[in-house]
């Protein structure tokens, strides 16, 4: 048995051919994508002190109860401090590091942004007074301190207004009163409660002199920094495992508070205050506080982004060394990426990585500039930020996590395998469908705001929202012509995803007209968020394109390559049905433009290999056996399997012991012996 | 806090008050799934004796690591045998038990089919002499042994001619060689192989006198059921963790052979034989062992549905009794499952369940009558059983997969819990799309056996496919009229399901005429694979419709009214894309079947939970703490969370100490201390 045998290098001559054949210098994409080489150095010598730190390895995860899961990332969480202390890297460089990482602590460890929540930090710093501030977040930043988020209680999540603890102002002692009133009261799913928090960031129905303010934000204590017990009222732990062993190592926890009293100074009123004498006072603004969701659903699309190109990295370098099927001359059989039903599968889905990444890129600018202008109290750009920003989540949530389990099932068996990396992607980033804003809850608000837009449009109003322009076909009816040339052409193609939008919001407006209640269309809203969504990405990849064609011609062409297929997969695939319903295509042009996408996809063949890479994803981080830059899957599989604590002399000894109870019950050893089994 | 607040009782009220609303006599339909009252009195046996069992418990799985849980279930193996020794059970009950129970456990404890493998038993019984059947079943009966079926390789799966493992034939000792050439020879994937398997059926190239007469079946040792000790020259072990958590007690294992050395008489010689002299006898019946791979994807079929329904039943009574928004008077909110996104989803899924479920009960009475006349060397059946069988494994296990998520998803936030219950499904089952023949494999299959009935019809000859009369429409080519009564019209939605087949199969047979190659048009056959199986789905939907209103009239016009979801979400869901193509409808028809759709969702909101009741599922065996019979959700929640180690004093503590060394670091202690934090 030669671990070198001709079967095991050739996987790693296949890719190395492979990656010979791209079209365009990768490493300038890989630059574009990281917002230039500055950046990206950063980003490598994050990647080195990832790699170099053995508490930062993801490999025993597989191996180990979730409790042991926890106990080595505090570790890790311990780590990461230290060495931001030992490089004397500012918070922003310490959050980058942890991001890049992809591990997950318990607990808000770095107070910020790591889980499904707006988070401790950045609630205290927007909604605390200056005081507040300095004295929760001075803490928080030496670590003296873990925070948590908690909002969502067990029978309250969509439904904000709904929720049921309570925060009753006591005049005689100046201190608030947290309570529950029962379990389905308690706070539930927030992430840093189960075993890390020390405080929480609570949402509470304030109550003064009788009276309900509704939900407002208070500082309670969950459990004492010094000995790490509960505060005496509150009752608090982990909720449990979560789905498909995702966020094993987030401890997303419950409380209940039994007459909790925390000082009156302990509620954050930069906006809304309450008096020493319980005088209530309103905040001034206040849809300010909306822009901390947008930044969620913002960050949301990266990671669908992100991940995705992980999962889609993997599988088409595992489908470019595996060979099945139909040997040649010499027995070589055919690589898996020749078959055409894994070319239609992974390729768009590359596509689709490359556009999220795009829009989320471009997204994230115009939420700085938001951002700004908000700090200003100019609000303008917040509508269509809010709109955008959902109907980018719903649609990146879903078809990321449908495209990386697509990853997953194109490689086959061995797919299944822990060791394939891809699954530990679908797992962490699927509730992303049902978090911050269910999905089905999001597409509501905005086929709402569309449907407004229409209004402003047959009202002859403007729009408020720049992308409603789509609407205007409704008006004008240009006709569309495709054909075997005019197809690729980037106005018609937007053109085509335009109209169909349009015709969407068109049909809500006369369905609503008659008489159909607002909880019944649901499904249309669904159909139109989605369509709106693609119209958006493809326009970013147009964009990107022509910007490139001016700044890095090299790399337009096979941008534009990608754009093809992204618009082309819709377009005979999952969009296929409401481009025919809202006329923008005709049955019978079907063919012409099914032929154009199978054209597409060959177009990008040679740049497959080239396009993942260009990602610029180390082995380190992609922690896969069977996507490794230079291949080799099976040794890999090998490697990994023999890391199996089952196959230790330990392991193999406890099992076979338990083994033999059963085989040698009875009279079955002599039986054994005697029959020569 | 009360733990019977209001909002507790309300959730198991409104479960009960929706049960009281079923049209039809729920018991009675739960008799007809399980084949009637005596058979349904011999599942009851069983699961009263697995709720009655400790080791079969399913709850501690979630907090344990795998190795752990591999110790608990060799533990459950053992009561297994002595509860059906206790109890005096056939080999068909203690199969029967063991199914029901959904536990699995290491190695082919019950030799025989309980994993993604053609099994020990049912091959040594087929391929084996009678003498050879007769001495390794009776000492796997009496579980002496454990066997495994050794066939799949590292580096290949579907591909079976290309297996590396070869046994040697050497005259002078008159044994086997089985040796693996290099670890891309490993077998790999094996069920039973990693901690559990004392023997081996396994796949090997058969060389005598220098000859390679392909892969041949041998029974070799891989651990002494002594000691529990590899034999010499074997390499064996447990391939590591499976994507999401599944399979997690099933030790997939693999193996490497230096030259282990075997009788002769250890290769299953009904069929071929290699004699003394080393000469090759060939068998007579090379598809006869064809059986067991359809054998397989029946029982995926009904896999499917049964999983798919445990997952919905869950879900919608999640969904019942969680209300979220729309507060009336009373301050009641709305019952989830009345949002229409929600009844969308949902309510097609539960008619998916029955579609698989009855299809599945269908399809295994026509394998036994296959399985009857195979016996008789008689193969009539077997060629439409394995196109169709391909369909429904295909369709099945990819719309079942998709269906439990979309459950999982349906039910918001809490859904991502391990205590839903559901996505333990959807991580078992999901790898059913990708072994037994990938579904992109298995369409082909279905595509070309279609394409023969195209040629046969336009050559003027007869089908030797049934299902394929449906292509007769291509000649008759009659006028099919939709409007808002035909469409509920039995005949009607047959016609629209079989035109839209036979176009896909009239255009596959165009494109590959007009020269592109086999190897290009896997998606063509993908539609047509799926248009195959819901045509005969939906037949079967109707068959059962037409029995019912003869032999038990009561039920008849529920499963009337599941056919028509089934058949309306298809025409206006997946399918609608296929439909217009293929010009089964028009786009102007769309509206009318989009509301006849909207239609027979509301005609199946008072039985929704008749209708998922009627699957006739335990608490136990349902294992969630989100769709228990009565409801209360939140109380459950609760409850399960209460019993995570994490939350014991012991876990607290450890993980609390670890806690305190990141937050007193320094001269944090101190500074806590001072701040009074």
């Amino acid at each position: 048995m030669a671990p070198t045998s001709k079967q095991l290098q050739q996987s790693t001559h296949d890719i190395q051919a492979a990656r010979q054949k791209a079209s365009f210098p990768v490493d300038q994409l890989t630059n574009y994508l990281y917002g230039g080489p500055e950046n990206l150095k950063k980003v490598d010598k994050y990647r080195t002190i990832i790699a170099n730190e053995p508490a930062f390895t993801k490999k025993k995860a597989a191996f180990q109860s979730r409790q042991e899961q926890l106990h080595s990332s505090i570790h890790a969480a311990r780590r990461f401090i230290e060495i931001a202390e030992e490089q004397n890297f500012s918070t922003q460089e310490f959050l980058e590091l942890f991001a890049l990482s992809g591990i997950s602590t318990p607990g808000y460890i770095l107070n910020n942004i790591i889980d499904d929540n707006v988070a401790f930090w950045p609630v205290i710093e927007f909604q605390g007074t200056d005081e507040q501030a300095k004295k929760w977040l001075d803490a928080a930043k030496r670590h003296a301190i873990v925070g948590c988020y908690a909002q969502t209680e067990l029978s309250h999540g969509s439904n904000v207004v709904g929720l049921q603890t309570t925060a009753t102002f006591d005049e005689a002692t100046d201190e608030f009163v947290i309570n529950s009133p029962d379990i389905t009261a308690a706070k539930w799913w927030i992430g840093g409660l189960g075993v890390a928090a020390t405080h929480a960031v609570l949402q509470a129905q304030l109550i003064s002199k009788g009276k309900n303010y509704g939900p407002h934000i208070f500082i309670v204590p969950i459990r004492s920094p010094l000995d790490y017990k509960p505060i005496k009222g509150v009752t608090v732990g982990d909720i449990g495992p979560k789905a498909y062993g995702g966020f094993a190592t987030v401890d997303n926890g419950y409380a209940l508070f039994d007459n909790v009293r925390i000082p009156r100074d302990y509620m954050l009123m930069r906006f809304a205050k309450v008096s020493k004498t319980g005088e209530y006072q309103p905040p001034v603004h206040s849809k300010l506080s909306y822009g901390s969701m947008v930044k969620l659903r913002v960050s949301i699309l990266s990671d669908a982004g992100w991940r995705l190109a992980k999962s889609s990295t993997i599988a088409i370098r595992y489908c470019t060394s595996r060979r099945q099927f139909n040997p040649d001359q010499n027995g070589l059989e055919s690589q898996v990426i020749s078959y055409s039903s894994v070319r239609h599968r992974l390729y768009p889905l590359v596509a689709t990585a490359y556009a999220l990444i795009l829009s989320g890129i471009n997204l994230n600018k115009t939420f700085n500039v938001m951002t700004e202008q908000l700090s200003r109290e100019d609000a303008t750009l917040l509508p269509e930020m809010h709109v955008n920003s959902c109907a980018f989540k719903v649609w990146g949530a879903r078809r990321s996590s449908e495209g990386i389990e697509e990853c997953r099932k194109a490689m086959g068996g061995h797919g299944y395998s822990i060791f394939s990396g891809v699954s530990e992607h679908f797992a962490t980033f699927v509730p992303a469908n049902t978090y911050e804003g269910d999905n089905f809850m999001l597409c509501q608000q905005v086929g709402r705001a569309m449907l407004k837009q229409l209004d402003n449009l047959l009202k002859g109003k403007s729009y408020n929202l720049k992308t409603a322009t789509y609407l205007d076909v409704l008006i004008s009816n240009p006709t569309i012509t495709v054909d075997a040339n005019s197809i690729y052409n980037p106005e018609l193609q937007l053109a085509l995803f335009g109209k169909r939008a349009a015709h969407l919001v068109a049909n809500l407006g006369r369905q609503v007209k008659a008489g159909r209640p607002w909880g019944d269309v649901n499904m249309e809203c669904w159909e139109i968020c989605l369509a709106h969504a693609e119209f958006l990405l493809l326009k970013q990849f147009h964009d990107t394109v022509r910007d490139l064609q001016k700044s890095q011609p090299l790399l337009a062409p096979v941008v534009q390559k990608l754009t093809n297929v992204f618009a082309l997969s819709i377009l005979t695939g999952t969009g296929l049905a409401t481009f025919l319903t809202s006329q923008s295509i005709n049955v019978a042009d079907v063919d012409t433009i099914q032929e154009a996408y199978r054209n597409s996809l060959n177009e990008i063949v040679d740049d497959a290999i080239g396009l993942t890479d260009a990602f610029g994803f180390t082995d380190d981080e992609l922690n896969t056996a069977l996507g490794k830059k230079d291949g080799n899957p099976y040794g890999e599989l090998w490697e990994a399997a023999q890391s199996n604590p089952l196959n230790s002399d330990e392991g193999r000894e406890e099992l076979g012991e338990l083994m033999k109870t059963i085989l040698h019950r009875g009279d079955n050893l002599a039986y054994i012996k005697a029959a020569k089994l």
